[in-house]
């Protein structure tokens, strides 16, 4: 077999998420879709993770596998453009060594969260509308305490199958944009709607709910009800998987 | 009775454009509803033009008119926001002279056509995606020849209600940005779909279909059928309404 992964970027509004579901569209049932079209074969499609309903991504990553070499993977690419919904644009599809794998050589994993602070009607699906004052200072020091952590349980998800909740976060940090705010966060791994809910809790801290130091506290009670709210997912971006390659 | 002006921005995909319909949705209708809630009375909303289905506005203007004064206008614009849907946001409500009219007191209209080249899925609602080459430098010099010409019939819908189809294009300008291209375009006025019909005959110069002169053969003509095919509505955006205000 011969395996190739897809470079791709999504609007996730109108999905409910990457993983395939009955009676719900998502990202991979159209990606395997359309391969299949084309290829005139049954393909199956592993993606870099699961996103969730109305996530977006920047910089997406998933693999498939033929049985003889596709000769032109411009014209491929050109193709499922053709086929995909306006949505899903495919950047790249590249050969790899069939020990790659989407999910399981994926060494980090990037995410924006995106939040504006007037009503902008342009960005109602691109970030979240959050009109509170907010204190980035403290935001932004309550960020780099997560970086002396790696069970983040308090921003998980309890009921996800993982075999452990410990992540190691190379970076969080907020910028201030012109019209609002980007918080970038990278990861090996991240656990199940776990950006959501740190950046809840980071808001929270943001207007004085409870001070940055109360980080601490939230982490090591490994309680998802300590932590603050999840925040919309219209805000979030997958914006980069990174793979030993080469060129990556 | 007093006239207030309110400026306002909105993202016009799900509307059947500015003006009130029987069984379609419309920013104006949005508009008063809204302003008929917290004003108590029904109020009727006068705009600065119509725009079609699916265009855009970053910025528009509209007056109405109460018998007493509103004391509180910054509450009121943030009561407007919270009631109006995310699609649409008021930026200000001034009072002006009773004699200021939405439309009659326009002295100028500008327009941006948003493509992009390559496909994206943030932009599908926000911009045309128009993957052939374009020749830029052809399209610019087209673009400038508008500039002699004050009859635009030849773009305009044939059967609008006007009494002239006179304009004065003050400027016609292709922008190349990083990931297409933004027509600018202003005016005193302008006819019923003229914008996307300039761009569209603009776009078949671009990929070499006629060469940038015939523009004085198609304006000549006053024929619509000699110009191009509109572009979509998706990539049209007003952008400045100008009025005789010292503010402004």
């Amino acid at each position: 077999m011969i395996r190739y992964f897809i470079q791709l970027s999504f609007e996730g509004t109108n999905y409910h998420g990457w993983q395939v579901q009955n009676n719900a569209n998502s990202i991979q049932a159209e990606l395997q879709h359309a391969l299949s079209i084309i290829l005139r074969v049954p393909i199956d499609v592993t993606g870099a993770g699961r996103t969730d309903t109305g996530v977006h991504a920047k910089e997406m990553f998933a693999h498939f596998e033929v049985e003889t070499a596709i000769l032109d993977l411009i014209k491929l690419t050109f193709k499922l453009n053709s086929i995909l919904p306006a949505d899903i644009a495919v950047q790249e599809i590249m050969q790899v060594p069939t020990d790659f794998h989407a999910r399981f050589s994926a060494t980090a994993r990037s995410y924006e969260y995106h939040l504006h602070q007037s009503k902008n009607p342009f960005k109602q699906t691109h970030s979240y509308y959050f009109n509170r004052e907010l204190d980035v200072d403290a935001m932004n020091q309550a960020a780099q305490l997560l970086l002396d952590y790696t069970d983040f349980s308090a921003f998980s998800k309890s009921n996800t199958q993982t075999f452990t909740n410990n992540c190691t976060i190379y970076n969080a940090i907020w910028e201030i944009k012109e019209e609002g705010l980007v918080f970038h966060i990278s990861a090996n791994r991240f656990l199940r709607n776990m950006v959501r809910a740190i950046v809840g809790t980071l808001l929270e801290i943001g207007v004085g709910k409870y001070p940055a130091e109360e980080i601490h506290t939230i982490i090591n009670s490994k309680d998802r009800g300590e932590a603050g709210t999840s925040v919309p997912a219209c805000g979030l971006y997958l914006t980069r998987v990174e793979y030993p390659f080469p060129s990556n």
